[in-house]
């Protein structure tokens, strides 16, 4: 009668009273996808900071490492997977959920452990700086990271200008920091990009005038897994929308089956079968919250104008409001019952052809 | 083909970090139903208390009305709904809420506000009693009420003790704090109750060595709403399970729709429908709980003994672990899928008749 137990996630992220950015994008799709989720908030805001009027209390190094404590006492934990992902306050409080990896992983050599390390965002650094060298640090312990191609650049020290500096870039990650699984969420796609990509995987040329974001995976191949980069075109939805990259990074870990029977596809690897199933559902979700605030009244709707927002901030709030996930209205999606289509992460064969 | 939108709840109730209690129990459940829920947590802490190892942080009332505050500059208070349950910090915590509460209700006069008054359980007091003056000024801006007898007493000033002083009770509430619609969720069958009760809603004898509890709606009866009170009687389930008042009391205010056209069988109020859905869910869902409890390992369900308990705090660790809610697995059941005995609640119509 009752779904069966998929597992249990720890997932620590910051919390928002309003709207789905952390912990609000990213528990309600894990439980959807039968999750049993232990959260642990590392702040408790109103809303997420892109309002610009937002407030709350942040966790302190000392509260989470009470907390983790008390749950380690306690037996809770125990779950077999972990996210730590969104906004983190300072080095000190990121210093202690590294701890926690730490040990999870000292208990758990088969955990599966996503690090989301949100550093920024289009060449922006959203943190402290003495931030980067404790996620260099918590990279170690991860199974996956789904860092945007700017928090690439900032965790290698390599600017992605290439094809070349690409696979720089993942090599540091595969090697220098032993993380065994990647996904780049959003590649924008240039014109080098779109050159090096096998023909098969770059947009119809009928579609010129859009543009395209590209998700790349990488397994580092070894311990039996196989070496393997993955990628996709997905046409870019107008506009901005928060907490996108919190559902992607739940969603890859949801769908993260290493001990499973291998895809009935034999071109996929557990990875690149996460990274789509990931991106389908995202992007279904982003369309459904689209379409939504296509319906709204036009002052909802206003194009985003800095200048017109920073004279006028209900402006921009209400943008945003209009544009927060529909991820209650769009359970189906995550539970797989819409027939969305499926956007196959397809192996990119020649990547490590230098 | 995505869900529609039932509307939005402010949820203000406590987070624990493992297990089902507080918001923990009630957002999830909300979200199934198709709500937005805004969630403002009054504590973060690792579990319940019951654990009896547990801790974390207490928002403070500044920090509650600053998120309050925000989220009113904002433009985010403006849900149809309020639930505030659970858990709450102390008296000036507390009126930090109650505040909210009647500044929504100032806002919107059809604001469905449930208050759970959590005050304590079979004669014991949980909370300081400086919050209870706090939970009676409160009762004046709630639509529905959902306290155990306990609370009844203890908010009423009446010991229940037979027929006549539960309707003395019902009174108090409805008249001296005018509240709407009170459901009292269980009271155990006493023989006084049971003989009281009018004879289709007795347990059937043949069920003499099981412990029932009943549960009573009442609505008060003017502004359009009918004069009902409405009762059922349903079997105990062995044991005790946390968060199901906070899962019920949840259930009630989702299932609440006073403004649709009456349900079709003319015995039900909007209450009693409300109401006869949270207990057939609730009781589903303790169902499955106590199943998978009984598949567990032996020192997982270890039976209730405090003077064990006492000398090894293990074994009742791991017995209420075992009997946390299966709310993940048991989704199905929130959204209506199961086919579960529907307990509809019975109009006794004469209870009013001195």
């Amino acid at each position: 009668m009752a779904q069966t137990t998929t597992g249990r996630v720890l997932s620590i992220q910051s919390h928002v009273a309003f709207g789905y950015v952390g912990g609000k994008a990213a528990v309600l799709p894990l439980q959807c996808l039968g999750y049993d989720v232990d959260v642990v908030n590392s702040v408790n805001f109103s809303n997420h900071s892109g309002y610009g009027r937002f407030g709350g209390s942040r966790a302190t190094a000392e509260e989470l490492s009470k907390i983790f404590e008390l749950m380690d006492q306690n037996g809770f934990l125990s779950s077999e997977r972990l996210l730590t992902a969104g906004y983190i306050p300072g080095a000190e409080a990121l210093s202690a959920v590294k701890d926690l990896a730490v040990k999870l992983r000292q208990k758990n050599a088969d955990l599966i452990y996503l690090l989301d390390p949100v550093l920024g965002d289009s060449g922006r650094l959203y943190v402290a700086p003495d931030t980067i060298p404790v996620y260099r640090d918590a990279l170690r312990y991860a199974t996956i990271i789904t860092p945007n191609w700017f928090e690439v650049e900032v965790l290698t020290d390599v600017r992605i200008l290439d094809l070349a500096s690409l696979r720089r870039a993942l090599q540091v990650l595969h090697e220098q920091y032993n993380v065994p699984n990647v996904v780049i969420s959003s590649i924008p796609l240039r014109p080098w990009l779109a050159d090096a990509l096998p023909v098969l995987m770059r947009p119809h040329a009928s579609s010129n005038d859009l543009d395209f974001l590209v998700c790349i995976s990488s397994s580092r191949g070894n311990e039996g897994a196989q070496r393997a980069v993955h990628a996709r075109c997905i046409p870019c939805l107008p506009g901005y929308f928060s907490g996108v990259g919190d559902l992607f990074s739940a969603l890859v870990l949801g769908h993260f089956k290493p001990a499973h029977a291998p895809p009935q596809d034999r071109t996929e690897t557990p990875l690149s079968y996460a990274a789509s199933q990931a991106l389908s559902k995202t992007h279904a979700m982003l369309t459904l919250t689209h379409e939504h605030a296509l319906t709204l009244p036009e002052e909802d709707r206003l194009p985003t104008d800095e200048e017109l927002d920073v004279r006028e901030p209900e402006r921009k709030i209400r943008r945003m409001r209009g544009r927060e996930l529909r991820l209650v209205q769009g359970q189906g999606i995550i539970r797989g019952e819409e027939t969305n289509e499926y956007r196959q992460m397809l192996p990119w064969t020649t990547f490590w052809d230098a």
